[in-house]
């Protein structure tokens, strides 16, 4: 079958791979339907993080079961599935603790399971899914519409973890917001701070089609400064102090910098931008102005029973942030279009 | 009048200041009752913060109003009153936010008050209070036993400052938490956890009267471990991933670095501990593990109104931190004890 493997930076191809099989009596093997690239795959992609050997690629996926392992009880074959980002068994304390992205026995796609063998990235035409029982969520009704199909795979990613970037910055009914990035995850906690009830969400976008795409999503009002101009247009916006509430979807120390510095005392940080580089958080502002800082990697399949129901009926539609389709064979167009921005998300057919 | 002014390290004095006079309509003169010596005037007396010219020191007292300004309402003469560690109008909108501490006309005692003045310092034998009707809170019944007195006082900043670290760090019923520092301010943390209605508090700490003082105040556990062997125990002692919440109440790298580690993946860091020399956060580690933290310098002005009825019936006794208590002239030999850990805090009669 084809897959994608990254070689290097700014090297990505569809290649022949061996078909998967069950390894465990926990796997299932799932027919993709359709994936995408994530913004967090550009950092592979920029060499800001290193690839050393060629790799499987891609962490976002929904498709078709096609086999299940003999312990596996909740997936059955011909079940249309979502998946997680990650690998989980959903037992662990971590995951009944809601954090199933520190699942004890959990893993990546593209590089390792639970059960400690390597795991398909799910950039591919199938993918062996680890852990099934804990990782795969069923999506009532079976194979759903094009239309559809959009907002679903965003579950698997983006809009969990624009959640989840809502939900650790604290937005609540009322609530005042900013959102930092205007990438598919940012454009998400902007629908997702909305959904929570805020009162008024700031899109910082520079980008036309992105504000415009903010603007369809909830937001309020767009604001197109950066850095110190950025931080003083909020400030100014809110009662001279600032948002209750700053999401910080970039990950990179000029907009972890922005964030704090713009969330009014008292406020908080939800922040779930993979931060490239390492920027450290100056503990000094954060104790002077009691702005918290909360977030991370989502665990956004908890958050798939949640979300799934409203994308079904239709309220929620972050299908939206997907804005090319391309055959998987163009794997290397997806990756260039999200690189150079000409494209939001990319959604890739097999 | 007498009054205690820095020199610089390991150089307080008692001298003779002018009286203090209204220079605002805004202000009240306040004949101390009692003050005392704050973990975080050891990093002046330390020399950790330099001291650049002498200064007045103290920012926790307790005393009867001896005058007020003609703009002043809410306080009266002879009215018992805490006066919180910095100076608020409780007008403005982050003092409406809950955030006193960062009161846009506000101030601090031994620096400068909101009108633009130098404030008195609070380790004396009167004070200026500026902004009196933000600032102060009257204590009803007048002048308090001697028995209720250490408890009133610790309202002015170590049982709020405590108290602020288990709000931020999300302490709830059955939470589990651990307390890193076992100041007046970790002791006060251990107490205002369990009020909040955690099942297990750990303190940790080395200093067997300070373990005898947090089981008094209701921890469950005592762990003496630091660093990597204290992480470790805590993880072991739950779940084998750790506590809910850690209260850090030191404010070293060392002490933020064990708390950070030893909080559960999905948990949260409550810190309170002045920042000593900027330890900086590492992000990364609280991208991986959804670990967050909140905290800061403690609006307790807030807090006073909430906590004041239960030290007032006895529920609550935070009063217990005091170990030692010595006239005003001997304010050398308070910081001394405190700064050789002779006594966790030092109660102070002018």
């Amino acid at each position: 079958m084809r897959a994608t493997v990254i070689h290097g930076a700014r090297d990505v191809r569809v290649e022949q791979v061996p078909d998967p099989v069950i390894q465990h009596p926990t796997d299932a093997v799932v027919r993709v339907v359709a994936a995408c690239v994530c913004g967090s795959d550009l950092w592979r992609y920029r060499g800001v993080e290193p690839t050393r050997q060629p790799t499987r690629i891609g962490h976002e996926y929904v498709g078709v079961v096609e086999e299940v392992g003999s312990q596996v009880t909740g997936v059955a074959v011909g079940d249309f599935v979502i998946a997680p980002f990650y690998v989980c068994d959903g037992t662990c304390v971590n995951c009944r603790n809601g954090v199933s992205t520190s699942c004890r026995n959990g893993g990546w796609w593209g590089s390792h399971d639970g059960p400690g063998s390597s795991a398909d990235g799910g950039q591919g035409e199938r993918v062996r899914a680890p852990l099934a029982d804990g990782t795969l969520v069923v999506v009532p009704g079976g194979l759903p519409s094009d239309e559809l199909l959009p907002s679903l795979l965003t579950l698997s990613d983006v809009m969990g973890t624009g959640h989840h970037a809502a939900l650790q910055g604290g937005v609540r009914e009322g609530s005042t917001v900013a959102v930092v990035g205007d990438g598919a995850v940012g454009l998400c906690a902007v629908l997702a701070a909305r959904r929570l009830g805020a009162s008024r969400v700031v899109a910082m976008s520079r980008h036309e089609t992105r504000q415009a795409l903010a603007r369809t999503l909830g937001a309020t009002d767009v604001v197109p400064e950066r850095g110190d101009e950025g931080v003083a247009r909020l400030k100014e916006m809110f009662d001279g102090v600032g948002p209750d509430v700053v999401l910080e979807c970039v990950g990179t120390k000029e907009s972890m910098d922005q964030a704090l510095r713009s969330a009014r005392p008292g406020g908080q940080v939800g922040f779930v931008g993979v931060p490239a580089g390492g920027p450290e958080l100056p503990v000094r502002t954060m104790f002077n102005s009691n702005v918290g800082v909360r977030g991370g990697v989502a665990p956004v399949r908890g958050y798939i029973e949640e979300l799934l129901p409203e994308v079904l009926d239709g309220r929620l539609d972050p299908g939206v942030v997907f804005d090319l389709e391309l055959p998987l064979d163009e794997v290397a167009q997806a990756y260039a279009a999200m690189d150079e921005r000409r494209a939001t998300k990319v959604l890739l057919r097999p």
